[in-house]
């Protein structure tokens, strides 16, 4: 089966950390197929930037013209998924529901580290309406922006860690998520330092998108993710940066 | 003072409508401006259309040259009003979020009436995220379409006069918000045959954000909605449709 | 058009501090009636003091003799709302309510800085029946009795300074209510102090029953509100005092 | 022991009965003082009237010359009992509460079922506040008012076990409690008759009045009923109706 | 009135204890007869030993071949209470509950203070699914395990006193449950030295299981608690350990 | 990889089907290895059933002598889940929380179908404590036993139809979760009848629980389910129908 994983920012290296991050745990037999968005923001932490890459990922998606069997969108609180189910008939799975639906099999409550501060309402906002908040303890950043996790891996590791003690220790946290595309590959040195579980939101998105494949299962259509109605729609697809 | 509200769809005449409401309840002294994104769906009632009308709706606001005070963003249950809070520094208002902060002053508890069955789910996210979902008694769909409503302002009338009249007996509602910014200009007939007040989201936000323009309140930018971080960003100001 | 804020506690210079500040925002062509109720305590810093201004207060309303537009219930988290609801045709504003409302249009959440620490659950349970309060960060007191804000206002600034800074850096609170009557007019020095919004429910509360009143909007009647049935009622309206 | 059961009406039949009603589950040695105000409205189905009933019945307590244990205020979904807990030392019980709280061992949901439905909010509200209400399957109203209830108990029986079915059948309700001071006595023909246990409040919190001093519990007056801070109130105690 | 009273756990010497406290708090009449299970561990402070301790808890009730009058589930926070109320007739009352919804008469909210960290979320979830929880204001733990609160009284009372003490201060608890059959007569201490009342759940058990008794009130038969349904049962009862 | 997967009764022809269905979906190279209790009822309808069936399987699966990899429960609504995960190191997916984990990627809310009616407060609360009720749209029973599913699986089809059609129309279900493992296999047939996905919990299990394997995640021990302590336990392992 073919997956695709689209980045929500438009910088290449961090869309290729993700694909390799989703090759290294993916099934024989499946193939990832990393996206980058044509347009949008080199980093997304904050709503307009989340916003324009909401459909900066549908284009993307849409503009693909090979058959694909699922689509993982690689953002951590993003605006978006809603969108593409609607617009896609297969399964679509957002990193940040992956990781926490994960998560809740692994500890009676789970915490994510993200980057910066700002976007810590994004992810609480996400989880909530997923309906999977219910059980996180806490959503700490780390204080890091999503270009300063990417470039320098072991302060990332630093102050990942140093918000993962505290969610255990002050939230009770008994499963780390890792709240960002950009942390992908970190999970094992973070478990290794925190003794409790740690979840990759993209190895997690991946299995999740296969079993659905597998299981033949995808978005149902009858009510909140049917099929937009046909009608005129101005400027879409888009030009942008083209 | 001069207050920008944006209609989320491409439809001129709904524009107009709209605008028109709110210069019939605006203060003397208050100019109302209204604006039609450059591009999106002629109506909006999924989330596709409403992530699309959410970037549309931020790049018609930034391209408006002259001054102005405050902003409205006139569709129900639509995405985009944190975006235009991080970009602006002016107040922000959203038709939803006027509507039902309104009627909690009128009722114990408030219903909705919308278009489609489709848009239900839109409406009662947006207001979870709000913080305004607690004494919502209801969300309930007249089954006509936006430019249905628009159309036909009889037929509209009667579709929602049935749906109110059975959220106030059923649901226990005891006042009544219109769910779609094309509704704007049938709250008077709608009161009068259901008998409890009837809200209309343009006419609500109007006075909100003439009143926040007033007590010199605007946006809080310490975190949430702090001003997007200077960043490469492909693409933005869009060209589409332009 | 005119509108009475009555005062719930018996101290006539905090009439008049309320009614001033109600003055220095209403709109031109409004008048300001400030009423002091004929019996109840000099401050209202628990329930029983609170259930006593709760009555005081709707005897007040009902014995002012002119005609007036809405009226504002110029108390922070106190008895009483929904008793003048019953009783009146025109629209009933409570500042615990026109603060947290209007605190939720300018940030994510809102802390409200109150006296003492025995009114912070009146002030939580209140804003939970209004529907208010899933985005309340927290309450917090400043250790001051309501007589000691009024009589010494640089320490009160000081005093609700301090748990202001708190609520943003610990409870992440993005807006600040000044939750006392008797602190309306300090908004201003605590917003420069804290670099957040600070909303006054009194001025909040003013442009909020003007906008009711310009929209034509007034209390259902059909359920929770309704005007009491008749019947035998002993005592009232009450002797006390008078 | 010797506890006070307070009417929250002027009716002194209802007073009666609920004493008589008191009186047939006390144990040995308890000794149920009836009190009916002084003033406040001869039914009480409404806030107006509640919040007269909760000062009415603090001055009706505070004006009773002889020792007591504990007192219970008689009313379903009043306003008052925290006033009470600030100004007494002994124990204070609401039969809302009683009633909740023993229907809870009971099975797995509880429904009430009371007279007018405007006094449905209030019910559900008082249960809320109070954090009983987690497991209340609904609140229906019997459509009789208190006063009708007293006189026609076999009307009421007939009403009643309408709404105790249907809140069993449509609510998933496993317990029934009476919501009204004046239901009580009727309880053994509605449990024959809907088969399901049923809880008179009244019963109840005689119980745990004799419970909770036989155990030497009484309020905490750390925080939220901390006893009154001396000051000036006029006109209290009132001179209301005597 | 023949009451059971059930430890969970096999160590005699608690079971002594709690029947000894339950016949200090019982009225005149009421026999208390303490059970100890036939197996099970000798402590219970997990999930595993918790189940165990819900199915010797049931066998142990079935194997007592006199007549009785209610049983009282005498573990803190354990599995198993529903399954007894299946099985029997008469009202059931487990500790965790009965401390509770006495707590919830003497403030506006209470903490509870337990053994180990590691039962923390059973208390908490047993407590949700109660219906018991929305007025907690934590679970804290002593740190001390059931069997070293049984053999060093005074240290018990100090680590339970430590953390009372933080509840009160920094959780607003204004009221603590000892929340562990074995801290059964430390109440009295621990009020004199925190301030606040002290619930002990098996005192609080003993009365509410005679005011159900006293009330003819039983568990509700028409769903959750309908006794199990005639099938065959493999190894019950059980032969464990006898 | 090995998985064990544990029918919670003693009905072998269950446990074939189940491990038949777990067989059809699994992996290449996954072992599925059926058990079945060695004690314990038939079919599991209620609490006493299912607290010896949580034994049971902690038991069963203890006394399997070769290594595996993960352990699924099926059954659905039924209590031991956490009992496992503290007793072994391999993840533990329970088949209630398989499905809705699933469900909730497939539509904005789902409904469970399950056997008996009194199995939907069972269902309901492991779903609220595994914090995967918040899109729970509704519990419904089509009233046919275990074993009757089992023995005509046309007429299961019918009933269950007939509730996920309701479940859809009525209660806004968009995916439904079939609530039995007995139900196991008849997924295909529901969905071609309802027109939405259908999730079998089973089938999700098993590739949830292959995900975990292969990503090295396994159950946090820090706290909730961190190993027994060492204890005299009296009877385990049970020598119950052996």
């Amino acid at each position: 089966m073919r997956i695709l994983i689209v980045n929500v920012n438009t910088t290449e290296a961090i869309t290729e950390a993700i694909a390799e991050q989703a090759r290294s745990v993916a099934a024989p037999g499946t193939e990832i197929v990393g996206l980058t968005p044509y347009f949008g923001a080199e980093s997304v932490e904050g709503n307009f930037e989340s916003y324009l890459a909401a459909i900066a990922v549908m284009d993307r998606v849409l503009s693909y013209d090979q058959p694909y069997d699922a689509v993982i969108q690689a953002g951590y609180g993003e605006h978006g998924r809603e969108g593409l189910q609607e617009l896609l008939d297969v399964p679509v799975v957002d990193i940040t529901d992956a990781a926490a639906s994960t998560a809740m099999y692994l500890g009676h409550a789970y915490s994510v580290v993200t980057s910066l501060d700002r976007t810590v309402p994004l992810i609480e906002d996400r989880l909530k309406l997923s309906g999977l908040y219910e059980r996180c303890a806490s959503v700490r950043a780390s204080g890091l922006a999503v270009l300063e996790l990417e470039a320098d891996p072991q302060r990332a590791v630093a102050a990942i860690v140093e918000q993962a003690e505290r969610a255990v220790r002050d939230d009770k946290a008994e499963v780390i998520c890792l709240g960002c595309g950009g942390m992908a590959g970190l999970d094992e040195q973070i478990r290794q330092r925190t003794g409790v579980p740690v979840v990759d939101g993209v190895s997690a998105a991946v299995t999740i998108a296969e079993s659905l494949v597998r299981l033949g299962l995808s978005t149902s259509k009858v009510r909140t993710y049917a099929t937009p109605r046909p009608k005129k729609v101005i400027g879409w697809p888009p030009r942008f940066g083209r």
